[in-house]
Parts: structure tokens; sequence; C-alpha cells
């Protein structure tokens, strides 16, 4: 299950509005066929796998992320039909698909068809790599990661605005990992103004994930952005999983007013700034004891000379 | 040498102006002394570990973290002529002790007495231990550790103030570790007036470790507070190895414009303040670039939910 999670975890930012499954079929202890999401979320990972494993299927156990799909489509038979047919003796699930058109039905039909099924292992590792599409179910919006580069002291720009660089080449490097992983990327019109940035992903082999654009603004529209004009406006969005707020300090204090941050990748250089520009205005906070228990340190690694905080937000399981 | 090295650097913040030595001698594989300097500077570990050893100290080997004195003292005779006396065959030692009454003096002693002496073992470590000692020594001031409970985006206060509890129990019990290990506390007159910090030790078993407080101001002197006219004051302080400069921001952001701080200890908080006070203020800097190469993340750890990051001041090596 480890490798079929992982196998759909590299297609995060790639599948929406499909979820990023992994699927690996096994028969007498080798595998026969391995299988992830294809972007734009076609075919799925179970019929990737199938198409590899071919007769080997017959007899085999497959498992997956995320149960397999019951729902017809216009692209191709379900999943569910596809795995029955192939004679596949047992699946092996990671979580339900919260999706209505499945919920349990891929699992009832393969039952029906005289598969055993099991579920359950592996869901906590399933559940992260899919949390962009699983947000988007439970939520009506994307899982909102915020990204900022930050000195010890919280600065991302001296007072004349300048900020490059405050991180170094590795820790840049990992932004542009990031920015692979979401489907889409938005910064707020300041940094449009003052850095022109590209956002495009600049890491070998990974140069055709650039994500679509946005840019939070109550003004004009520019070309080749979609535009955003308040952080809720991503309950609009269509087929975006994962959304990377990438700043600048306007947009990241807009989007951690409305509460809509999933989770906070702080790249940390070890450089004092001083007086400066802070990275977040007002967020609504009127008292520390308020601050605390909203944010939990998820992942720490260092980045050459720098250092990355992950922290993840801390809420109420989801009904 | 490990061990000797533990008993010195327990030591830390007592010893001043004497360094924290630790010793342990050794005889047929068993260990027949420990010592490590007694408050105030005296009796020096190696009289406290011969006197432990008795006539055990006779053909055995002396490890110590710094060099015997050879410097005679109306509080009793030099440490490499007792080790001499007592018949020690051999001394290991982990760094000379740059003070120039002994400097190399005190091998030359043992040597000219038929003691064999190495060198170099645990250098590294011992030196650390007795940084407090050695940077007074090499620069006449105080080894300088800056303390700073920050939140996530580098805040100590809200708007109005209010910073407590930025940090919790687990980060604030290490504040009392760091002041046990200092020999002098510093505070600006804001803090004191602010918070009116005991700025005692509250650990069990170390109430009786609280170390002398001194008040960074150009006003009033104020009973109870040995006062600093500025940063460089430290320059002028009596029996100082360690110096823990506990805040607020205008007395961190004076310090580190003096470019006085050998440490940063950063608590940092799991919380996001937003809009509220920055840590610190101008530091002279002028460009982004200047920033970088001055701070080397030395060490990080988990106190609670908080996390300790420990940087250290990157230095050409003193002459
Ligand atoms: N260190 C880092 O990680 C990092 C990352 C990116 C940028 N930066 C730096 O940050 C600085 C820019 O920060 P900034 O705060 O000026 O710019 P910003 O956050 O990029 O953009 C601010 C603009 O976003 C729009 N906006 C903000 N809140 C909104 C809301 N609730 N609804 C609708 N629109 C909203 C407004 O645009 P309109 O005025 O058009 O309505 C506002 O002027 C630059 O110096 C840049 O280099 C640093
Ligand atoms: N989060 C933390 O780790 C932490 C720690 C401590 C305090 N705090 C908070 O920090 C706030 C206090 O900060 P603050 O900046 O107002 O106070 P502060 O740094 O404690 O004190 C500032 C005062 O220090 C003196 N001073 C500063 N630079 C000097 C220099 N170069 N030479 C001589 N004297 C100098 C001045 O005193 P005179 O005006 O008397 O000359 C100045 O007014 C409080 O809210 C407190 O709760 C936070």
């Amino acid at each position: 299950m480890a490798e079929a999670v992982a196998l759909g975890a590299a297609m995060r930012g790639r599948t929406a509005p499909n979820p990023n499954v992994g699927c690996v079929i096994v028969r007498d202890g080798v595998v026969a066929g391995r299988g992830a999401t294809q972007p734009g979320g076609r075919p799925h990972a179970e019929a990737v796998a199938l198409a590899e494993a071919g007769e080997r299927a017959r007899g085999a156990t497959l498992h997956t992320s995320l149960e397999p799909c019951a729902h017809r489509s216009h692209r191709g038979p379900t999943c569910a039909a596809l795995i029955a047919g192939a004679g596949v003796a047992r699946v092996v699930a990671a979580i339900e698909d919260p999706d209505p058109r499945t919920r349990g039905e891929g699992f009832a039909m393969l039952r029906a068809a005289g598969v055993e099924v099991s579920v359950g292992a592996g869901a906590e590792a399933a559940r992260r790599s899919m949390e962009g599409f699983l947000t988007r179910l439970a939520l009506g919006r994307p899982y909102v990661t915020l990204k900022l580069a930050l000195s010890i002291d919280g600065k991302i720009a001296l007072p004349s605005g300048e900020s490059k660089w405050i991180t170094g080449g590795d820790a840049r490097a990992h932004v542009h990992l990031a920015r692979a992983q979401a489907d889409m990327i938005l910064v707020g019109r300041g940094t449009l103004l003052a850095d022109q940035p590209r956002l495009d992903v600049r890491l070998p082999g990974l140069e055709d994930r650039s994500p679509r654009r946005a840019l939070l603004t109550r003004g004009e529209p520019v070309a080749g952005w979609e535009i955003l004009r308040s952080p809720e406006d991503i309950f609009r969005l269509h087929n975006v999983n994962d959304l990377l707020v990438e700043g600048g300090s306007g947009a990241a204090t807009a989007f951690l007013s409305a509460d809509l941050v999933d989770r906070i990748l702080i790249y940390r250089a070890p450089i004092i700034i001083g007086e400066g520009r802070s990275a977040l205005g007002y967020i609504g906070l009127e008292a520390i004891a308020d601050a605390h228990g909203r944010w939990r340190s998820a992942d720490g690694r260092s980045l050459g000379v720098d250092r990355l905080e992950v922290y993840e937000r801390v809420r109420e399981p989801a009904a």
C-alpha cells in the first residue's frame, strides 16, 4: 500500500478535479502492474495498473489508495467493473471515496461480483496524499498552502521592499517542488507589481508542471492571470484540489484572516533583518491566548543553510 | 574526557572569573576521583578530584578539560604542583589555558616533574563548555546569549504590548536553565517596567543559582540592579563569563546593532500573531545580502509544542 500511496502522491497537483490515486497489483508476491491517475484525471490509476498487468491480474490482489469508482462516465467504464472483469481476487483499499457517486458503491459492486474487499490499510498516509481532493469534496474549496520566506525575526523584506534573496538555492528549489504539487498558484497584486513573478516550475523533468496562475486583486484583471476578488472566491474555483498562496504580505494576511489556510510552509533563513516589512498584518487577533491551539508543527527539515517549517491548521475533524 | 567536560559544563554560570573546568582521575580503568570548579571559582576541579582520589592518584591518569593552572595564588598551591605532588603518571588535557599566567606553563611544570602530558582530546567540546571564560579572555567581555520568545511571524507582543504567554511551560522551564548557566542576566528598562521580571531560576534544585541582574538604561539607577549605560559597558564587567540578554526589543536591538551577541536562543511558539510588536528594530542593515553569513543554525529541538532554535554568530577565529 505504501507504494500505491507514493505513486498517487507523485501526481498531486495534476489530476484535479479527480483524486491523485495510486495502485499496485500483486500476484504470487510479484508486482504485476502499477498505476497512478494520469494528468487531467484520466485514465484512473486502476485502469493503468490493470492494463500493465494484463492476464496476470487474474487471481491477483489490487492495492489502491482510494475506493475504485462506481460512477459511469462517457470516458470509460467504472473501475469497479474493470477490476471485476479482469478477474482480480482481492481489493485492498486505503479509504472510501467521499464522492457521492461512489461512496461505498465501488466496494459494493466489487463484493457483488465476488471480489474480496478490505478497507483501511494505510488510511492515514492515503488521506495525506489526497488532502487536496478530500478538502475540496468536504469543504467545497481547495486545500490551501501558504508559503512564506522569512528571516529569524519574521521579516519578508527591508523597509525599501528589497527581498532578494532571503533564502538560498535549496529552499528556492523546494518552492518549485511545492508549486509542482499545486493545481493553482496565487499572488497578490503587490507581488505581481514588485517581482513580476513567473511562478513556473524550474526543476529538471518538471518543467511541464507549471500550474495555473491566479491574482488576488480588487482592481483590473491582468492577461494570463485568473482573478480572485477575495479569498472566499476559492469556493468558486473549478478543477483545483491544491492552491498555493505565494504571497505577499497582503495576500497572506487576507487568507489567514479568512481562516482559509490549511498549511503554512515557512522557509526560514538564518538571518536577522531587524527593521523591515513584517510578513503579516492584522489577522483579527485580540489576545495572545486566542492564537494558541490553531497551528501544529507538522514537519521540519534543513534545506541548505535554511530550514523548512511546516505547520498545519488544527481543525475539528469534518463530520 | 567527555565526562570531565560534562562535569565542568554543569558549573557554567557559577565559576566566574574562573573557568568551569571538569576533571576525572582514572586508575587501572576505574574512576578514582571526579571534580569540577566550585562556585566562585575555588577550589579548582583538579584539587577536588585529587582530594577524592587520595592515594589512588598515584600512577593514575588525570583527564581535565583545561590545562592545570601554574599561577600561584594566596588561595592555595598551583594545580600543576598538586598533580605532580600526588604522583599522577599522566595528564590528558583538552585545551591550553589562555590565561597569560598559565598558557603552556602548566604543561611545562608537569613535564618538568616527570608527568606525561597529552593535549587535544575533546578540545571542541571543552571549548564549547567554557566559551564564556574563553570569550572573556580573548575579547575582554562575556559571551553574550540573546533570548527571544517569538511567534512564527517574529512578533514578541500584540500592539497593546500583551506578551503573556507566547511560549508554553516547557520552553519557559528551559529559559530558567539558560539563566542558571549565566553569571548575569540583563533586561532593558522597558521590560523592567512592563513585566517587573524576577529573573530568578525556578527549577527544582537550582533555586540557589539565580544570577546577578543588570539593567540597560540611560536613566536613573534602580536598587538591586547593576546598571549598564550601553551594550559596550559589558567590556567593564567584572567576574562575568556568561551574560544572558533577556529582552526586550530595545535591548536586543542595541546588542545586535553593536554586534555584541554570540548566540541567539529563539523560543518559537507555533502561533501567528500578525499585527503586533516586532522583536527587533533597526540593526544597521542596508541590504539583504549583508545579512547572510553572520548566523549559523547550531541546534534545534522541541520543547513541548514550541521549538528552540539556536543560532551562533559566525566569526573569524580569534588570533
Ligand atoms: N518573502 C516572501 O515569501 C514573499 C513572497 C511574495 C512576495 N513578497 C514580497 O511582499 C511584497 C508584496 O507584499 P504586498 O502585501 O504589498 O502585496 P501582495 O500581498 O502581493 O498584494 C497585495 C494586494 O493584494 C490584493 N488583496 C489583498 N487582500 C485582498 C482581499 N482581501 N481581497 C482582494 N484583494 C486583496 C490587493 O490588490 P489590489 O490593490 O489590486 O486590490 C492588495 O493591494 C513585495 O515586497 C514582495 O517582494 C515576499
Ligand atoms: N518575547 C520576549 O522574549 C520578551 C522578552 C522581554 C520583554 N519582552 C517584551 O518587550 C517589551 C519591552 O521592550 P522594549 O523595547 O520596550 O524594552 P526594553 O528593550 O526592555 O528596554 C528598552 C530600554 O532599554 C534602554 N536601552 C535600549 N537601548 C539602549 C542603549 N543602546 N543604551 C542604553 N540604554 C538602552 C532604554 O532605557 P531608558 O529609556 O531607561 O534609557 C530603553 O528605553 C515588553 O512588552 C516586554 O513584555 C518580550
